[in-house]
């Protein structure tokens, strides 16, 4: 074996439980599980072992819908009314991020996410291939693409809400190919897989959407998609499609109702459309600092997962939410599902812990790889450190309360080694794959002029943060 | 000079707003804030100089209200409905608790509260002097202490919901004791002060209050009392004072609803009742986390601040809420705060910023003495890194980025430098004041033999975590 991890107190997710074991050994080969079991039951003969005691050994956790190249612009966009945030306090920001750019802010994103404790990220960007190749495979994340297609033509502020915005439909195809691109370069690369990308039903046409749908079935493909974002989607569909539409059921139509499909937000769906999108095998890419953020909304996916569905969380950019801190996101979704129902039982610590892992291997289409702690899966495996400020004290009697304590309790400090494949992603709290104040001091750089390129532009866009800048709040 | 801080972005809260400066010096003497400018307009000549370039200087974070003994306790009980919360989770737990358990748990709690760039601790303990000497006091913290002032005579849970506590005097009028010897205790000291402590409406006798409420007034001091707890509360209330009282009728009546009043949580009152306790000036302590995770409830804070109330936020205990980083109940904080109101806007960056300096010092009646970064004020100051993974990029033109970064994207991780009274108790994110490894190995022995000892007890209380152990869940 290559790698031991021993007396460790290991979350296995086995048994659709937790699969707690206590004093647990974790052999490593070759990228893969080879065993996990009782310390005495376990031959931890391993060319390398890493001492577990005082920490908790989970599988790598799922962020299922992250925008990372958007962390360059940490810090535009938030405390605004919902209706200014896209157009009018991060738009002109975005509008000026150059392909360099995004890498950077992919860069910090995917720093962010695996110091605390990601190991596998749900990436959703334009030209994503480029930030996969310099961000994710590099610093060594196990990453799910989605090439963005989007046919919008140019900004849309500028119309009435009632009005379908302008498509190009050459700029549409164009990213279908980019897609298809995409699916070609992932091909036999073990850490990158790719998804179809379609933003949103009323940002791409319907014939796009049936060529690619075909295609999704013909070539056995997921896809990934913005579904149900609210109002203002809502007004576009009925303009598109005629009243009485709604995104759900025109998807439906289309044929995009089905277990291929993951789908983001949620929140302008009824009841009844989300049972149905559950009863389909539709995934759920829930975001709750995000949506809490931008919309004051809190997504439904505890409703999702008692309709039957599938579901699984994500951090969508850090303007708004403000970063990819995954482990803080656990604890944000709970407390935001309990005030929701006013329930402090809604969303408890260890259906946050499966949400994370398995369930967002599932929501990704990938959990025959990764997810759980078993024989024969990729070794994605977090050690979280239990003798920290933010987790300690650990006892196992009468119960685990590191359980808690993770979800509830810990800070991305807690995050001490994360592997992928095996392979030794941060160790001792240190990034093993590429040098973090250098991806700092990139970002920094970047932004600075970023925003100062921008600037006029985010001025004249008249955000609330403009008089809030002007009145000495910002 | 004994020190300065050169080169940093200043949050000062000067001018009711932010106080933004760049490239700030501030010069620290005697352990007083001695000058804050621009660095250039600044003699900086000092003993010694932090150079805080990429950082931001702000006043300490106040804590307004925590029991950071039951940090000891961390993992015990949450995820079970408010009505077991306390008897069935908690309760078999704290009544094992030993004094140097509450030592160990508030050393514990302090540790994490420093870290996540704390100053001042509002702290709510029985025998809270033997915490604040042995925890807050040797390990650098302010600490404006409350010793509770109960006298309900043994547990509770056996009661119909309309019988009153049963009282034991006795145990009541030797807790307003202790509080007066806290009082004498607290005199001399610079960094402690001292708040009467009555538990709440339903737990102390009437007689008690009058006195307690007469002694203030005479003496001049402040009451730290929880206030409005829910639908528990009011029951026992209707049940001792009668049919149609409420807590806050009975408190008016009382003369207890004033300006030396800090109230805990008040969700239990209704708008009309928090709208006369703002006129009045009582001072709302609001428990974010604590609520969500407990009651499932958004507590009033923004609703509280729009009735023109002064009101601070507190961490309340770790089981629950999971803890005291109070920079993360910032960010909760917002995030509940636009999800109850469906409004982004609700609860922005910058007021989040406020309410934990100096809003939260006014809240506990010390913002003669800290809160803000001014000349004369003592020298309570955190360094945040500003290049961190959480927090970067931070550019200063179009806007302050650091505002909202320190807010919605730093963990803990960014706090670097912490200062009480201009001396170093947390310096290059390292404590100086006390051995953290030694405060967590002793947190992890007491905790192992508390729940040890508590273990059947807990059981036997039957809350739902006790199946949920059973079902492999925790």
């Amino acid at each position: 074996m290559d790698l031991a991890i021993t007396n460790v107190l290991a979350i296995t997710m086995g048994d659709d439980r937790l699969g707690i074991l206590e004093d647990a050994t974790i052999g490593i080969d070759g990228g893969r599980i080879a065993a996990v079991g009782p310390s005495d039951a376990v031959d931890a003969g391993a060319e390398r072992t890493i001492d577990g005691d005082g920490r908790v050994a989970m599988p790598g956790l799922v962020n299922v819908h992250a925008h990372t190249d958007l962390t360059l612009l940490r810090g535009g966009a938030q405390d605004v009314p919902e209706i200014e945030w896209m157009n009018r306090a991060l738009g002109p920001l975005s509008a000026a991020m150059e392909p360099a750019d995004r890498v950077a802010g992919a860069r910090l994103g995917v720093l962010e996410a695996l110091r605390s404790g990601v190991t596998t990220v749900g990436e959703y960007a334009a030209n994503v291939e480029r930030l996969v190749g310099e961000a994710h495979e590099p610093m060594g994340a196990r990453v799910v693409a989605a090439e963005t297609i989007n046919a919008v033509d140019g900004p849309t502020d500028d119309l009435g809400p009632d009005e379908p915005y302008p498509f190009d439909e050459e700029q549409g195809w164009s990213a279908l190919e980019r897609n298809e691109d995409l699916f070609d370069a992932c091909a036999d690369r073990e850490r990158v897989s790719a998804l179809y990308g379609p933003q949103a039903l009323d940002m791409v046409p319907r014939e796009l959407l049936e060529e690619l749908r075909e295609r999704a079935e013909t070539r056995d493909r997921g896809i990934h998609m913005h579904v149900a974002q609210g109002e203002r989607e809502q007004r576009q569909i009925e303009a598109r499609y005629g009243a009485g539409e709604t995104t759900v059921s025109v998807l439906e139509e289309l044929g995009l109702v089905s277990d291929r499909v993951l789908a983001a937000h949620l929140h302008g769906a009824t009841t009844e459309e989300r049972a149905r999108l559950a009863d389909a095998g539709v995934r759920m890419a829930a975001n709750p600092s995000s949506i809490a953020a931008i919309d004051g909304i809190t997504p439904p996916i505890v409703e999702y997962r008692e309709h039957g569905g599938v579901a699984g969380i994500g951090t969508d950019q850090a303007p708004g939410p403000g970063g990819h801190d995954f482990l803080r996101e656990l604890r944000t979704t709970a407390l935001l599902a309990k005030t929701k129902r006013t329930d402090p039982t809604a969303f408890p610590a260890w259906e946050a812990l499966r949400v994370a892992t398995i369930e967002g291997a599932r929501a990704l289409g990938i959990e025959d790889r990764v997810g759980s702690l078993e024989e024969g899966k990729r070794a994605d495996i977090v050690l979280l450190d239990l003798e920290h400020p933010s987790t300690a004290p650990t006892v196992t009697e009468p119960l685990h309360t590191a359980i808690p304590n993770v979800v509830y309790g810990a800070n991305g400090g807690v995050v001490d080694t994360v592997l992928v494949e095996g392979e030794s992603v941060l160790e001792g709290g240190d990034l093993q794959t590429a040098d973090e104040g250098a991806i700092l001091e990139r970002a920094n750089d970047r932004a600075t002029d970023l925003f100062d390129r921008a600037g006029d532009a985010w001025r004249d866009a008249d955000s609330a943060l403009v008089g809030a800048v002007e009145d000495g709040w910002l």
